[in-house]
This record gives structure tokens, sequence and C-alpha cells, in this order.
């Protein structure tokens, strides 16, 4: 249908201005073309807009279509052995000799096939849909060599392909030091990382370049050396920083313009202030935080006060959170973090959008892409305060009814 | 179809034995007339039953149907507003004049008829049976006062006539002193509460007695009242006890023999030693533990110790566990309590029925009621592992296929 009315709405529109939520009670929004044409109070409807074929939501909310701006949804194997091992006694050493850690997951995802990640990937991504996600980040990163890590992107792509999603691809090649690169990580960089994001990005394989900031991974000079050449390319940068340690990976990112810097247990006012002044999105991850047992919080206040937008992620991958419920993860922002449920919609929303440089959905309003999603809800705090339901009636792609 | 045949089964029978999860590769689960008439090896299926109506389930893991041992799934009214101005900043004091806590549900509990608790009850119940619980415990003590507490119990029975499952009722008089009665719960007792009781019992409306043994509730022997007033009746008790403090509630539920004893965060190890002696379960109750940020954890070791059966549930409550996940809460488990994946599934099968009385369900073997679960996944471990992740593919209620 190429035009559409939804009338009796509850709008949360996650427009800032003085209303929380952005929201108009008896809300009105016009569809034409897959783009918002009026949102906004039913009594200033356009008259042109009134004849449209319409529905009647009975004062349902409408929200932004939910965004997951952090995930690993592609990977191969299974971590479910190792958590159990853990949970009976198993020490970390008695693990890695079970062949577990994400070691067991680079060796799965190399033995994968595209059509196996695929296969396996599907039905993590449609957990997410069904909760009113249209948009999805997806990073590579399991691969760690070229042919792997190249697959993993392929395989992202063909996501939004089978399923009726927008997906952004992330190139991850700096997330671990693959064992055949052991205390080489410049070396792997060399003959790997780069060259690998170079041929993703010649494909069209790459809409942001990312890397993992930690003792245990990559340090800063050699996250700058990723940086540097996604800059070369034209590509936007985003980092995994300040989750076990401080390191000055944010600082370092803002530096670059990154899109998001994703984690941040460990950041400084410095790194705050940095993000700040170069609109760098905050992403929280309370997935890993909760699965990790982590007693580190992120610094949600000084990012309130210095005011830098927060977006929160499921993070989904299969070691530290293999978590596929943004609704659960804007539960664990309020719950573990005490965000607001405000914050936690606006992080799955205008926030998320950010975090990926999208400028054309997350928000209700004129222009905006038609991404929507009709709960079963009085109010939108419902959605954070609920734990493991799904109120979800509909989901509206590109204004698709 | 009075007989039919699975083959091809991964069983998790949950019998004990020496295999964790009593698990079967390569499993066979015969059902005649609701009832499972053999359950185990493919190999030593007897003769008579491989002619029947089959289907092959290519290796998938069947369990035990969930059960939800402990639920007040049945209450009037929605508190997300008061979660979200309690992270606005709001005191309790604040709240507690904008009409929030336990009293507002109680007010809207009181002012629902029938239809509307049922209404709003059924999307829970839904959520809860979509993750394959076959049997749901359903506690009154929202109403506190006599028609709303026979009102709250025959929603609970109502429930097990609109979906397909069994509703286990128990009247929670002893939940709450309500504002009448400030101060005087003695004479809550008297007047509301045990007179209630008897007449609930009369109706057959009660299956067991709770009560709350807290600070803020009822003392030790305010709840020994009530428990002779069980007993009197020939009804097993439950107790909410050790959630905020040790009052020796467990002891004294282990007296008077309870089914279970819930919550249990602040059991010492008398309290262990006594529901050893007596049989009585261990009810754990984590996404409690998680929304109140509770940092004392109940005696996981102890217990272990004591071989005291534990269970596990979500608590469903709009106050302080809005949780209607069952799976999720088998994550939590592992998570918050470092239960392992094989006792979190015991806490939702074997564990559970026998915090309800109920001998007929909970394993999988030969004279077991036929309710099964049936899952997507490749061991059990998968269903404690993975979070917000629903991998059921079909829930076998009494043999029905
Ligand atoms: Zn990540
Ligand atoms: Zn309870």
């Amino acid at each position: 249908m190429t035009h559409f009315l939804f009338k009796n709405a509850t709008l949360a529109t996650m427009q800032s201005g003085t209303e929380p939520y952005g929201l108009v009670v008896d809300g009105a929004l016009a569809i034409e073309h897959g783009m918002i044409v009026y949102c906004g109070p039913a009594d200033a409807l356009p008259d042109a807009y009134k004849t449209w074929p319409d529905r009647d939501l009975g004062g349902a909310v409408v929200t932004p279509a939910l965004i997951d701006c952090h995930t690993h949804v592609v990977f191969g194997g299974n971590r479910a052995r190792e958590f159990e091992m853990r949970l009976q006694g198993a020490s970390y050493e008695e693990i890695a000799r079970a062949g577990g850690g994400i070691v067991s997951t680079v060796t799965a995802t190399r033995a994968a096939s595209e059509e196996d990640l695929l296969t396996s990937a599907l039905p993590r991504v449609d957990a997410l849909l069904a909760e009113g996600v249209t948009t999805l980040e997806i990073k590579s990163g399991y691969g760690l060599d070229g042919a792997s890590e190249l697959r993993m992107l392929r395989v992202a792509k063909r996501i939004a392909q089978v399923r009726n999603v927008t997906v952004r691809t992330t190139y991850l090649g700096a997330h671990a030091i693959p064992a055949e690169y052991k205390d080489q990580p410049d070396a792997y960089l060399d003959e790997v990382c780069l060259p690998t994001l170079e041929q993703a990005h010649a494909e069209g394989l790459v809409d942001a370049v990312d890397g993992f900031c930690e003792g245990i991974a990559f340090s800063p000079d050699q996250i700058k050396r990723v940086f540097e050449k996604a800059k070369a390319l034209g590509l936007p940068v985003k980092l995994h920083a300040e989750q076990l340690s401080n390191l000055g990976g944010s600082v370092l990112a803002a530096e670059y313009n990154a899109l998001s810097s994703d984690h941040l247990e460990y950041l400084d006012e410095a790194g705050v202030e940095a993000m700040a002044k170069s609109g760098t999105v905050a992403v929280l991850l309370p997935g890993a935080f909760y699965t990790l047992h982590e007693t580190q919080f992120p610094p949600v206040k000084l990012l309130r006060t210095h005011k830098v937008p927060i977006a929160i992620a499921t993070d989904c991958n299969p070691g530290t959170s293999p978590l596929t419920s943004l609704l659960l993860t804007m539960n664990m922002a309020c719950t573990l973090f005490r965000m607001t449920p405000q914050e936690a919609l606006a992080g799955v929303t205008c926030n998320a959008a950010r975090a990926l440089g999208l400028t054309d959905r997350g928000i209700l309003q004129q222009g905006m892409r038609a991404d929507l999603a009709i709960w079963a809800i009085d109010h939108p705090a419902e959605l954070s305060y609920r734990i493991g339901f799904n109120p979800l009636k509909e989901r509206i792609v590109g204004g698709a009814i």
C-alpha cells in the first residue's frame, strides 16, 4: 500500500522536547511510500490524510522499531557445555584444555560453511525480530583469517536478503589475536587484519570498522593502526573499550570521531568528555555485565552530565552474552545500570540509530523511514518494566502494511 | 490418539542415577491414555510399541514439561510507572504517596472483577506456557479481604479451564497486613485470613496454604496460627521465609512438614538441616533477587550438602519480580546463584513437582503423566545457557498429540 494512516495511537516519538518519550496521546501517524509524512496529535492531522486507508490502534503504544546496534550474532558452534563446565567448577585452564573459550568459537566458525553460519544465526535473528527489531548491526571477528572474516560478513549481508531487516556490517578483524599469531599482534594486523579489511571494503561488505582495545586483545597503538586504515578507506569506526580496564580507548576513539565506544565499565571522566566533544555514542551492554558478574558499573551519571547519548544493545555472542532479547536488555539497563525506562527506550531507538550512523530512523517524525513497533501496552515504561515478556503486536518495516 | 511413540529422541528424563539429566541418547518414549508407558533406550523398546503411530524427533531433546511452582500471576493493576518513578529517583515515601507499593496492587485487585483479573492474567500465563510450562502454581494474597481472596482463587481455577494447563492454587491470605488492620495482624488473622481460608477450602479452592514470615509481614507465631488452621483442614503448607532476614521461618515450616520454603536468601544451616529432615523443598526465586538488587545469596552449597531438593520459580508478581519466563529463571539461577544447568532443569521439573506435592509428573518415566517439552536444542544445558531465547518446538499436555 503506498499510503496508510494509523489513528488512535499513543505515540512514543522519541523526539526531543519537554514530554518524556516525546509522548503524544491520541496521536495519528501517516505513511506514504515507506516514509512518515505525519506524526503528531490527531487533531492537527492535515485533511489530505484523513481519507487514506486507516487502522484504529485503540490507544496502543507505537514506538520507533527497535535497533540492536551491537551484536556478534553470526558465529559457529555452541558454548553451552563450557557454560555448564564452569558452573560445575572447572577452571579456565580445564575449559581451555577442553577446547573452550573464544578459541572454540573461532575454530567452529572457520569450519562452518556460509550456509552453516546462516542457518545457525537465523533463529537468533528471528528472536530479535520477534521483539520489533528492524535494524541490526552484525560484526565479524570470529574468523580471524581472511576467508573466514569475509565469510562472516557475507552471511551478515545475506541475513538482510532472507529476512525483512536492515543489517549494518562491522568489520571486527581486531577482535582477538588468533593462536597462529600468538604474541605477534602487529604481524596479525599486517598480514591478516588490515589486508582483509581492504578486501572486505572492496567487496562492499563493510559499513564500519571496530576493534577490541584491552590487555587481552589489542593496545591503543595497534587499534590506532586499524583506525588509520579505516580512515584511509573512508569508513567510520567504533571500539570495544574500557570493558575490563581503562586503556584510554574511548579517548582514542573520540579522536577518530568514532560512531560509538562500547562496554565502558571502566570509562573515566576524561573519556566521557572526549566522547561528548566528538559526539560519540556510549553503547552499554548489560548482558555481558550480567553474564560476567561484573561489579564495576559504567559511569551512567557522568554520561548524563556530559550529555553523551547512551545506546544499549544485546552484544549477542556465544561467550559473554548469549542474549537475544532487546526488551530484556532494556530491563537489565534499568535494573542493573539504574537507567530510566525512557533512557532504555532511547537506547534502542534514536541513540542506537546514531551509534550506527543512521539518520533516517530511530525517531517517529516526518521524513523518517516508517519502521515502527506497535505494542499491546498502555505506557512505554512497560517495555522496560516487564522481564521475559513480549507485548509486540506488529512490526512495520519501511511502511509495509 | 490413545497411543503414540516418539522415536529418535534425546531424553532428559531427570530420573536420578549416574548420568546427568538422566540422559538417554537415541531414546524412545511411548504414551498410552495420557501416561508414559515406556521411556528409555530405543534398543530396549518392547516390541508391542513398535507398530504404534510414531514420530521421529531427529535427535531433539525431550524433557519433562516445565512447572512454575511459585507465582502470583493473578493481580490487578500495573506497576510500571512505580518502576519508572523509582529509577527517576523518587523515594519510597514519594512512591507510597503516589499510591505505589503493594497497596496499589491490593487496591487494584479489590477493584477488579473476576473477568478483569482473568483477562490481565492470561497474557502472563500464555508467556509461561509458550516456554513449555504445563503446571502452574498460583497464589492469592493481593485481595486481603474475604471476597477478593476468594475471587483471586476462582480466577486461578478458571485459568485451568480456558488454557491447557494444570493449576495448583495456594491460599496466601497471610501475604501482607491490609491498611485497615494496620498494627493489628492478629485481628486480621482472626477476622479475615483464617475464616476466609475455611471458606475457600469449603469451596474447593485451596491446594496449599502459604504465608509471608518477615518483619514487614507476619511473625513466626502468627504464621503458626495459619499453619495450625491448615493442619486442621488437612491442607499442606508452604512459606515465604528468610527473604530479608532470618526469623526461623524455615524451621517452623519444617515442623509442619511444609512442601516448600521459598526465597531463603538468609537461611542458615539450622534451617537447612530442618528442611532436609522434613523433606521440604527449597524454592529459590532469582527474579526477585535480581529485581531487588539483593546481595545476600541463598545457601546453595549448604542445600547441596544436606541434599535438600532445590526448585526455582518465576515468583511472577508486579512488585519484586515481573518475570514471565521460566527459561530466563533457569539462566538466572545459574548466573546469579551459580547453580548448574542440571540443577536448574531439576528445579523446574522434578523438584518443582515435589514443591507442589505432585508425584505424577516432573520426571520422564513409566507411570508418569505424559507432560513433555520438545526442544530444538542438542543438549539440555542450552536451556540454561541462552538468555531471552525460546527453543520450544512442542508442548505435550497429558499425552495429547
Ligand atoms: Zn562486542
Ligand atoms: Zn512469592
